[in-house]
């Protein structure tokens, strides 16, 4: 059951963006201006919503009262993008009786491809007066592309003076049909936090998450993920209440993370890789994400193939320079390779259990440091290049 | 017809390091030292071979006699790895006369299993009976491993006091069965070269073959391109004379990475991307390698998909601040992509001329510069899952 925060309500309806009839537009408006921190696609190929949303954070002043989503269309890479954007943010403001600078528009869908303003600003009205604080996973719902599942995450949270709420909700499921896709997150609370502190948590949370994710190593034009604390639960909080709710958040996004993962294009298993004894946590990462990213690797996983060579290598060019006569490796914690070569190790047995639907690797150097990092994937399997090399035929 | 360069010969045999019953271990020898410049991986985790490799052109001052190869094994991340690399270049010493340090040993194959040295050591006389002006190709045979087909190219060159060759043989595939695997490259020439000379001729080269290529992005432990010169053509050369032999080793390199890529683990596609318009050629080669690296533009290739906005977006990522208004992409040859938005084209008719074996892909920049790369790549399909997900069942 999830425990959806005070003060927000959703929308979701059908408007003829994509071809097949299933919600593709939605809204989820919180009842008072929430603070709000965002993060960004880093491709300099920027969607409109994208460009236009980091422009009402600004002149909003971080304050948003209605993040306004599409799914079927990116809005990238065409002529009109910006001026859709604006419409349909404006329509809201309008069916809303807020300020346009206050709407957060997002996309996801085909790019390249014109977007029909009509198609949202009819919606707009319709959205507007079917919003209710129970239809949080028909939003979810809406906002999927290739995915094969809603993804969500919650967490209560008992702060001194009282209980706050956080929930959140994301699509991904690699690069996806038909053109390409995102990665969109909403994270919202009825928490009230300070701007500079909300920013932070988002930041930090994101790099363990969404920045811990690869399905297929491409970044999407649209990607974004924005977290909103409205502070409709008028509970008071002190700095301990707020690492509280920092730790629910850093757990609250690393379950979509993985859920992204588990869903990822053709995929039949996660793949969490965690390494350690490095110099910093960021070099770890850099380390975890080139094992995480090798299609060599990932296709050994959905192969059950205990290929240990193929993750010591991917380390090895990572741009990491640790010395591989210190490092262990491990397959379903059993050692496959110790001090950098060959260790005794029951194969079949081991095959076996690579056959699970989650699979850890865990790289463990010696004598570097203490930084360590998690990352989260999926093995590549035939179903991957189905579903992206013939989807407009 | 290959151009053979004169003073070298060529030897191959089965030792029995590989389960199939094909030559596995090879000798390339010189009449006379040749002047040698290589290139390495740039893992950190390097093969035993590669080590010995580097400390050979070291201690003997880049003088090489023969090149040592074998398949089957990477002789990587094992115990004995440095043993059996330095005996192995012992036994051929022996048998030919020359230093150990005039030997250069290569490996490719599986990591992470012990390789017998009395393998190698036992079939040294045999080779070193065998050696024949003649049997290029039998060594080009012999170093393969998931390839499907030798790769080889040469040129006879003019120069003012008579004709030099220069030929070069290579293996590829990807990173490969049974663990992973190597891109080996061995490029002979009769002409003299001065060292400084060779080895600028081959960085240069390398960066716009070998380094302008990928089949899907891993590099291995055990990579290495060798350059060799050894005089026996007799003929004086002058920096004129140089310069045309710097072109046809240019085009011999070039030609040898092509290959590479159609012969990409399930590769039914040679891709080539060029990029124009960029500050530096450095900056084009970056974006050429983003594009090509991208497993999304691989698959929509393979699908005959003219998904320019998978391009866009892959360049996007690439780290360059380029300005998408400013970009136009063709799929061959038909404008798909203008100034960064959709252009017309004719789809049912693109779609058939990308089922052509070779597509190009080009990337053209407005007003930044004059920078331009090629890269070569090859489609991404289920073949290369199948051949990389379950070798060792």
């Amino acid at each position: 059951m999830l425990k959806l925060p005070l003060g927000y309500r959703y929308a979701a309806t059908y408007a003829g963006i994509r071809k097949q009839e299933k919600d593709d537009v939605a809204l989820i408006v919180s009842e008072s201006p929430a603070e709000t921190a965002a993060v960004f696609t880093r491709n300099v190929v920027q969607a409109a919503p994208v460009q236009l949303s980091r422009r009402h954070l600004k002149s909003g002043q971080g304050k948003i009262t209605a993040v306004l989503v599409n799914a079927g269309n990116a809005n990238c890479a065409t002529r009109t993008g910006a001026k859709v954007a604006l419409a349909s943010c404006k329509a809201v403001a309008k069916a809303l009786k807020t300020k346009t600078r206050y709407v957060l528009p997002a996309s996801t869908g085909v790019i390249g491809v014109e977007l029909d303003a009509k198609l949202i600003t009819s919606a707009v009205p319709k959205l507007a007066s079917q919003l209710s604080a129970s239809a949080f996973d028909s939003v979810a719902e809406a906002i999927l592309t290739t995915d094969t599942r809603a993804k969500v995450a919650s967490e209560a949270v008992q702060f001194r003076g009282g209980m706050v709420r956080i929930a959140g909700m994301t699509k991904g499921a690699g690069m996806i049909h038909p053109n390409m896709a995102t990665t969109l997150g909403f994270v919202l609370t009825d928490a009230a936090v300070p701007a500079k502190y909300l920013h932070r948590m988002l930041r930090d949370a994101t790099e363990r998450s969404y920045n811990s994710l690869s399905v297929d190593g491409d970044m999407s034009t649209n990607d974004m993920v924005a977290l909103l604390a409205n502070g409709a639960a008028k509970i008071k909080s002190d700095p301990k209440d707020l690492k509280l709710l920092n730790d629910a958040l850093g757990r609250v996004m690393e379950s979509l993370a993985r859920q992204i993962a588990s869903d990822g294009e053709g995929a039949r298993k996660l793949i969490i890789v965690r390494t350690s004894g490095f110099r910093t946590e960021e070099e770890a990462r850099t380390a975890a994400r080139a094992i995480a990213n090798s299609p060599l690797v990932k296709t050994a996983i959905a192969g059950s193939d205990p290929n240990w060579g193929r993750i010591l290598s991917a380390a090895g060019y990572s741009g990491i320079a640790f010395d591989p006569a210190q490092a262990d490796i491990f397959l379903q914690d059993v050692l496959v390779c110790r001090k950098g070569v060959a260790a005794d190790f029951d194969e079949p047995g081991l095959k076996n259990r690579l056959d699970a639907s989650e699979v850890l690797i865990r790289f463990v150097l010696k004598g570097r440091g203490k930084g360590e990092a998690r990352f989260f994937t999926c093995d590549l399997t035939e179903g991957y290049i189905q579903i992206n090399g013939s989807y407009r035929t």
